[in-house]
C-alpha cells in the first residue's frame, strides 16, 4: 500500500467532466468521463459529481482545472497574470477544502489585461503539451480549437499572450438560429465535405483586411443562387470561421513560428486543412494533453508529496 | 369617382407587413402596418393578409416589395442585377395575378454576382430616397442598418454595388445565445449608453485590420475583469459590430462620399454617432423611403396608367 500512489485529476469544464486517475509515474491508470459540466450538474451539485465520477477510486488529493474555477464554478480561484509559465499558474492554485475525504484544488486561470482576454482550462493543457511535445514546440503556437478556440504564444516554456476567438459558439449559433441554416440540413450527420471547408478558407483569405464578418451573408447568396449546395453550408461556413482565426494570426505574425493542436482528433484534422491552404509547416498533434498538465501541475504545486503522505494514511485507515 | 387614384404599396417583410394607400399625387392617404411577417402570416396565408391589412380600402392595384418577392414568398420574382436604377428594376417586376379584386405586382429584389449578395426591399426604399432627397444623394452611399445592415454605392442614381453585414441578427443572437450574454439583463430596456457604445465603435477601429470577431470575446472579459458594466455590454456590442460595418465601409472607399441613413430613428441614432467617429461628414437621414420607392416602381412600370382605368372600372361597377 505504501507504494500506491493516489493523486486525481480533473478537467472539469462547462459542459464535461473527465477525470483520471495516476500511477506514481504519472501514468494514467484510468479515465472517466460524463456530461456534468459546471452548467448541468448532477442533484448535489459539485460534491456529487466529484463523488460520483471518482467512485470506487482510492480517498486521496484531487487537482482539477477548467470553469470549475470561475465565478459560476465550485470556487472562483483568482486568474494568473500573462505571462506565466507551469510553476506561476501552479502557485495561483487554491485550496477549495476537503470533500469525501479528498482533499481538493482548484487551478487558476490565465488572464491576459490588454486586449482584455481570459482561459481557464486550456492553460492546464498547454503545461501538459509542453511537456509531453518535443523540444521545438518550448517556443511555438498553442493552438486550441472548440466553442471559445485559444491561440497562446509560448516563448522558453512561457505562456506570454494569447487570443480568444468564439468560433465554435458562433458556428453552433449560425447554423442553429440565423438565416445561414434556413434549408441546410443542421441537425444531420454528413461527410466532411474538404472542398466547401477549402472554399470557405479561401474566401476569407481573399478577403484581406475585411475578414469573415464581410463574407458571412455571402453564404446564403450563393446558396440561393445554387452555386453552394445547401449540405455544403456547414464545412464552408467552418471554412469561414477558422479561416479567420488563421487570418487573425498572421496578421499577428503567428506563421514565423511553430504550430501546435491540441483538440479533437475531428476537429484538429480541419485545422490541419487550414495551416496548410495558410502556409504553415506541418503542424504537431499533442493528445491527452489535459490529464498530463494536472499531472505538472500538481508535482509543481508540491502535492505529489502530500499525496504520498495522503496514502500512507489512507494505509492506516 | 373618376378622380379617384387607387394605389395600395406594400412592404412586405420577414417580419413585418406595411400597407400604404396613395392618393392622385403619390401621397400616402392611409398607412397600415402589422406583423405579417412572410414568416409569420394569419391563417389563410398571403391573400388573408392582403385582404385584412387593406380591408375598406378601394379595390386596386398593389405593388409589393421585400421578401413577399422571396423563394419563401407569394411569388419569386428573379433578381436584378446591379447595376440597376428604377427604370431596370420596374422592368422586373412580375404580376402575379388578381387577388380580392386587386392586381398585385411584386417588384425584383437586386443581386450582385461577385461578391455574391442579395438585398429584396431595400432596393426600393433605395429608389424612393433617391427621390425624396437631394440631387447630391444622386452619387452617394446609402446604410440601411437592421437585422442584415445594407452598404448600397450609388452614382448617378444607380444602384452600382452594395454590401450585407448581418449586424442586427448578429447581435441579437450573441446576446440572447452566446456567452457574452450571460448575467447582462437582455430582457429589460435601458437607456441608451452612448459611452460604452462609442467604446465599442473605438475597439473595432483600434483593430485595424482585425476587425470584430478578434474582439467579440473581449466583451466578456471586460466584464470579468469589472471593467465593463453588465448593464453595458449591449451597447458595447452594439458598438462593436456597427464599427465593424464602418470598419470594412472604410476599406471600400466609403469615407469619400456622402452618406445616407434609411431605417428606423433610434438605430439611425446610432449610426450618426458611428459616422462621426469615423470621420464621415454628417449623413442625411430619409423617412418613408418605402412608401415612396413603390409609388416610383409603380410609376415606372406604368401601373399608375392602370390603376387609373383600374378606378373607372371600379366606378362602374
Amino acid at each position: 500500500m505504501s507504494q500506491q500512489m493516489a493523486l486525481i485529476g480533473l478537467d472539469w469544464g462547462t459542459s464535461s467532466l473527465r477525470a483520471y486517475l495516476y500511477g506514481a509515474d504519472g501514468a494514467v491508470l484510468a479515465a472517466r468521463q460524463h456530461a456534468w459540466g459546471i452548467r448541468q450538474l448532477p442533484e448535489g451539485g459539485f460534491p456529487a459529481a466529484l463523488r460520483a465520477i471518482t467512485a470506487g477510486w482510492p480517498p486521496c488529493t484531487v487537482v482539477a482545472a477548467g470553469m470549475v474555477g470561475s465565478r459560476q464554478g465550485w470556487c472562483e480561484v483568482p486568474y494568473v497574470n500573462v505571462p506565466a509559465d507551469a510553476r506561476a499558474i501552479a502557485r495561483g492554485m487554491l485550496r477549495v477544502g476537503a470533500c469525501h475525504s479528498h482533499d481538493l484544488w482548484i487551478a487558476p486561470g490565465l488572464r491576459r489585461i490588454a486586449p482584455a482576454d481570459v482561459m481557464r482550462g486550456e492553460e492546464t493543457q498547454i503545461i501538459g503539451a509542453l511537456t509531453r511535445g518535443s523540444q521545438e514546440l518550448a517556443s511555438a503556437h498553442f493552438v486550441l480549437p472548440g466553442t471559445h478556440s485559444k491561440w497562446a504564444t509560448v516563448n522558453e516554456g512561457c505562456i506570454v499572450a494569447f487570443d480568444t476567438v468564439m468560433t465554435g459558439e458562433l458556428y453552433a449559433l449560425l447554423l442553429k438560429h440565423s438565416i445561414l441554416g434556413i434549408g441546410t440540413a443542421s441537425d444531420t450527420v454528413h461527410a466532411f465535405s474538404q472542398a466547401a471547408f477549402v472554399r470557405g478558407l479561401r474566401a476569407v483569405q481573399d478577403s484581406g483586411s475585411s475578414g469573415v464578418f464581410g463574407c458571412l451573408f455571402a453564404t446564403r447568396a450563393l446558396m440561393l443562387a445554387g452555386e453552394l449546395a445547401a449540405d455544403d453550408v456547414p464545412d464552408y461556413l467552418s471554412g469561414l470561421l477558422i479561416g479567420e482565426e488563421f487570418r487573425l494570426a498572421a496578421l499577428r505574425g503567428a506563421n514565423a513560428h511553430p504550430l501546435c493542436l491540441i483538440g479533437e482528433p475531428a476537429l484538429c484534422e480541419r485545422y490541419l486543412v487550414a495551416a496548410a491552404e495558410f502556409g504553415h509547416a506541418s503542424p504537431t498533434i499533442v493528445e491527452d494533453a489535459a490529464a498530463e498538465g494536472l499531472w505538472q501541475l500538481a508535482a509543481m504545486a508540491g502535492l505529489l508529496e502530500q499525496a504520498r503522505l495522503h496514502s500512507y494514511s489512507g494505509a492506516d485507515a
